[in-house]
């Protein structure tokens, strides 16, 4: 099948790469798939994963074990589980010590015509959620997990810092909770991007933002860390969604006088995430950048890494 | 008034140091002050602090407005709010950003025969618990701080990083909720002083007890952050009480990818503290090193920072 790979850094279109072996799993034919910041990493060395990259999609069910499946318009849960370990028996499978990730640790994804998942990892997608929609279901649940790990409240003033694939999707979800959310960029472009129930500010002006209860680094920069640190109030919290390559030392003496909390956050919960979709209280669709085929896989993921970028789709 | 000072990191005995003026505030004699690894650090130029050093003290008061505290013996919160800003509007006193610190920030503190604070600072000091015990109330209050903070389980395993003067209190106090606690020691010497609700472990072996849900790094030292990111389990907490000079890059990748959470931690509530040593729930007093005269005080701080010196005390 056609698929796009990654192997020492380099990318490389397929025509021949082996279908799936689905053996126990749900075969799917890719719909669509989105590039993520993760991929970027990924192409830079991050994890140090070969194989097929991708874990953002949509597709039909091809074929299953149980034919309930069969024929479904399904997106799917990208942490496969094993179920035996510390961390699956005491009820956090996403952290499972022995997991494999779609298109990110051990398991091919979903840059191909077909990819492959356990049923128990997939999620329906209702009838009114359209494609373009339904492939932003796993950034969006990232975005969800923030609520997830920490109370949101009303009367709380939040700072997105970068307005990139995720920071985008993240101050949609924070602003529905009725928080004040301000989403923060460097540019221009992605400010024009943010919906009326979030307001935006140039990165330049964000001293004027000082004492935020909650400040969330999307940043993808190793300064991000810093400038939330510098941005959120005593007893305030910072959540981390900023995976990078480079480190530099956060302020972590400021952390103690201040008190301050920082999460380190990841994956979501899909079924929130198709809710939101389905209610059209998130529409992720202003954030598509570019729609190419699967074939164009190669300059994609260059167009997806340009400034400006913001989401670019595959279609297999 | 004799007083131990710090100017130009510099530390000096004065004989003829102007009394504290103590108009609006409590006058206080010092009975015993407690050499603390933050006054080590002030030395250093943390802060950049000159003046009368010592925060840690228990005296009686000498002379107030209101004339119902005139010879009480107290301890007194070392943090002193202006009552406005937002941070005290807010309800975070602690975190005022007037605040002066005493003998840490903008105030003389308890390495003389007098101090002063407000009089809405000090707590009365029952009459069962004598002076050598009281002078822990504020790093047991430091202790208190991380159960203020965050709902440790009786279920819970719990790593203290580091056993000097705060990792012997935070080691006791988190033992009191039932959770499994050891604490972990470079040296022989601290393990020693553990009481039977905690255990001991030597750093050399401290990967056997990865997994924690709770690990405190009370270490000092910029490495013990990464060691605490090492052995909390995923979506563990990493409580920091360190602060120091160098900075080393934490493991923030690690932190999203695992959702850790990293909670600084400060100053703590006095009353809880005073409780926990009425009750004989926590005796500090093996903690004691030596007791010198304050006019051996440059001596005693020499002491207090060399390796197996937990806590030295200061008599005026």
């Amino acid at each position: 099948m056609l698929a796009l790979t990654l192997s020492e850094r380099s990318l490389r279109l397929r025509c021949d790469h082996p279908m799936p072996e689905a053996a126990g799993e749900a075969l799917i034919r890719v719909h669509l798939a989105g590039i993520c910041a993760t991929d970027l990493e990924l192409t830079r060395g991050y994890m140090g994963f070969s194989g097929v990259l991708g874990h953002e999609w949509v597709g039909t069910v091809e074929a299953a074990a149980d034919s309930s499946w069969v024929g479904a318009r399904v997106v799917g849960d990208i942490n496969c589980a094993c179920g035996r370990c510390d961390s699956c028996q005491q009820g956090r499978p996403h952290h499972c010590s022995q997991r494999t990730v779609l298109g990110i640790v051990g398991r091919d994804g979903a840059f191909a015509t077909h990819t492959r998942l356990p049923v128990g990892n997939l999620h329906r997608v209702p009838a009114g959620v359209p494609d373009e929609a339904a492939v932003f279901v796993e950034p969006l649940a990232a975005a969800c997990r923030i609520v997830e790990q920490l109370h949101i409240r009303p009367s709380d003033r939040v700072l997105v810092l970068g307005l990139g694939r995720l920071g985008q999707l993240c101050a949609r979800v924070l602003a529905l909770t009725g928080a004040s959310v301000t989403g923060i960029s460097r540019r221009e472009g992605p400010l024009a991007l943010l919906p009326p129930a979030v307001a935006g500010v140039r990165l330049d002006e964000a001293d004027d933002l000082r004492g935020a209860d909650v400040v969330v680094d999307c940043t993808g920069n190793p300064a991000g860390l810093g400038l939330a640190s510098r941005l959120v109030r005593p007893e305030g919290t910072v959540v981390l969604k900023t995976t990078t390559h480079d480190l530099a030392p956060p302020p972590t003496n400021g952390w103690v006088i201040d008190e301050v909390r920082v999460i380190g956050s990841r994956c979501g919960p899909f079924a929130p995430a198709l809710r939101l979709l389905a209610a059209g209280l998130v529409d992720p669709r202003p954030l598509i950048t570019a729609c190419r085929p699967l074939s164009a896989g190669v300059e994609a993921m260059a167009e997806a890494a340009a400034p400006g970028s913001i989401k670019v789709l595959l279609q297999p």
